[in-house]
């Protein structure tokens, strides 16, 4: 088992604000997300944090080793830069999915996202406190992209296959091993994962390609933060590509799940 | 019919680059990739086009109104601001999925994504013309998103309903009616259509709602420019909320598709 | 003479805003400032003019070839973008310094920086229209800068030294020859001028060096757009840099000024 | 006495990449700058230094309370991010302009700003200790700016007032009291001093209006870091605004220099 920290990021009330008085120009809107999504990608990445892009209005992080003072000033830079707030919610757990359940629980019971009085909330208690273990990630990628999709289908095309993957991944690796799989780009599903045996991630890499037609193969690799897992993983996946694996990391034989 | 303007904007062999000489740290590449897109969105945004970041390392663009010294612009703006350079590849077809896989193929003619040889092409004819109705957009969103899903569920199964139901959207939207759907963030698609009855938006809705559960309103729009469709799909959208429709817009009921 | 268009963009309250409620911290403050003139750089750049970050919270861009209806967008997307909006005023004259200062009277006369009813103000008529000639832009940089200063002095000496050969020049090329003058950053400034002689650049080089012991050489051309005008200096520099020129450009000898 | 940390950071032979092949466009490297800036001020910020942009080649920061590791990272992310890299040298002394010259002649140690074989040097030894007083910061502005300045002269004379002031102030304060003055936008310049008295500034103050005929005010703080330090300071800069005071803060009136 791990000990993740998963921190929620809800842009408050922002629905509303992206009509009023009349609806914005798209461009404006897509510019928008994606400076504040590339900001707390700074910010949290500084300190050894992950930060997943998701719905753009609600992002996910992966936070452990970074405290409450520093969340703070997450949010006290938004409020200086951007034309809109966010909120903050953070929970740990053994696993992934437990503690991601619990930070938007957290949230919720702060107010609604469109609740116009909920503005800035910070729930939790996030704690620089973390060990060696406490975070695993998985890194895949889809094997002989550039040859199978990008140079051969369409870009549309390629898009809806790898979309058609990552949702089968996410939907796999979350209601069977309490894992969170996020598409961070190109072909790369980043998941943070409890801890899980070499045969779970073969598992729902064949399950993937009997149900998405897509092959994919995956890096593992664990740390007191997502940065020292992420790094160990992305090292792994390259060790697949080069030795043509479909899982490498360095797994315990023993793990449960 | 439409005239649409289809700009793939692709970075060159990038890949490699992110793991040379070694893997890259992921929040820089994150930060990178939005930074990237929001540059792009501001560039084709200031000139009446659209941008969606789609995998970030391929992004797609409606580009009516935007010729080809526009399109050379941005080019050399990203040579100068960015450590990576992208290569361009334009169409224009009377459906957006012809454009997009005709823009697609020029691209792929001019040298596959990892060929490192294959470095800022330029391909196409871009150009400034365009007409009243040569663009239709339609943007749809998701029915009490907020009371059902993101106050409702975790945020990531929120994630996993948006995304299902764009996967399932976008699916019918380009296999049966030759257009482009493309997720923006919250509960919000945009998609590039060639001019569609009201009855292919409800049969749209309607199986989207079979397949994935998920109920869905779309606000449809034309015009000269995707800045100008969309807008106009907007306020169609804004209708839609305020007077409980699942369809608005000046749709034209002899349209065929 | 020219036919320089002008345009002030300032923070409408900006002053005020940062002290509310209580004094923000000052690297968000910088970055909002950097961020906040990195997009105009963007957004003016992409239709060839030139924007100059002077006191930040005041940025003046040569807007040559740039109309209405592209302002009022610019003043959109800040609106979006950012915890603050701009008021823009523009103004045309046969001389930058004129432009500037009419430019600044009209907004002067809109409302006062920090009157909280002014805001969003758009003034004077800017226009797409704009010839050859139009523009005059005089590139300089100081002879040696790296061996001379950088290599041998403190960075903060260095500073020192170019800011002072910066004022030095501004006041001789705007009390003398109602020119505006620029520090770009680096050893570089960058000036745009009413159509100026050989003679008078010489006369400036030499003052500044009297004055302040820096060397400067200088690059001039003209164009319909700042632009344009802006490379052909450049070019004009580079043959400076090569031939040890201290003036290069195309030069009307007949010019007055 | 204080004890100051400095860190210069200069881009690796920017000159030459900015006119190879061919000079490139001014806005793309106002935009470049200014990026590559405002990264620096989230990155420095966010462990509570201060960054200044100086000349924008070379940013000066002042860098208590973080380490090498820390610098280390930064240098990383510009590689990931930018097409420009940048070295890091650090000094650490009693008076903020002894460090800063320490730190410029490790950086010319290790090689000159334009050889292209000097890239990516990081000097010094940059700590994360530092202790309550080590850091002294003095924050100005101009008395009535907006009614004296900004609403009453054209915003080209605003800049030189405000430039000349500052100018006379860095001169005073460097080579009479051993400290670095930045101006920092609008009418605001950032000195960090080592420990003065309240003389002394009322010394420099009275000197900047005999000389520049502006009228400054100061607030003055001090801390372990230099957000904690510039927070004070600028508390007692509001002080100095609400009760017509020229010298706000906790001065010891002790202190030498």
């Amino acid at each position: 088992m791990t000990n993740t920290q998963v921190t929620l990021v809800q842009i408050d009330n922002y629905g509303p604000w992206t009509v009023t008085p009349a609806p914005r120009r798209e461009p404006d809107l897509q510019a928008l997300q994606a400076d504040l999504y590339a900001d707390l990608a700074r910010q949290f990445g500084s300190r050894d944090g992950y930060v997943f892009y998701t719905r753009f209005d609600n992002v996910l992080a992966v936070t452990n080793g970074i405290d409450r003072a520093a969340h703070a000033r997450v949010q006290e830079a938004v409020r200086n830069r951007y034309p809109v707030t966010v909120s903050l919610s953070t929970a740990r757990a053994e696993t992934p999915a437990a503690a991601e359940a619990e930070a938007t629980a957290r949230l919720q019971a702060a107010g609604g996202a469109q609740e116009a009085d909920r503005r800035e909330a910070l729930r939790g208690d996030p704690t620089a406190r973390t060990e060696s273990g406490d975070v695993e990630v998985a890194h895949f990628d889809v094997v002989d992209v550039t040859d199978t999709y990008t140079d051969a289908e369409s870009a549309f095309d390629s898009l809806r296959t790898v979309e058609r993957a990552y949702l089968e991944l996410a939907d796999r690796l979350h209601d069977g091993h309490d894992s969170l799989a996020f598409f961070v780009g190109g072909d790369n599903v980043i998941a943070v994962t409890p801890g899980l045996s070499r045969g779970a991630y073969e598992s729902v890499v064949d399950g993937v390609r009997a149900a998405a037609g897509v092959d994919l193969r995956v890096g593992v690799g664990d740390g007191a933060t997502a940065a020292e897992a992420g790094m160990s993983a992305k090292h792994a996946l390259e060790e697949c590509r080069e030795r043509d694996l479909t899982v490498s990391g360095d797994l315990r034989a023993i793990r449960g799940n």
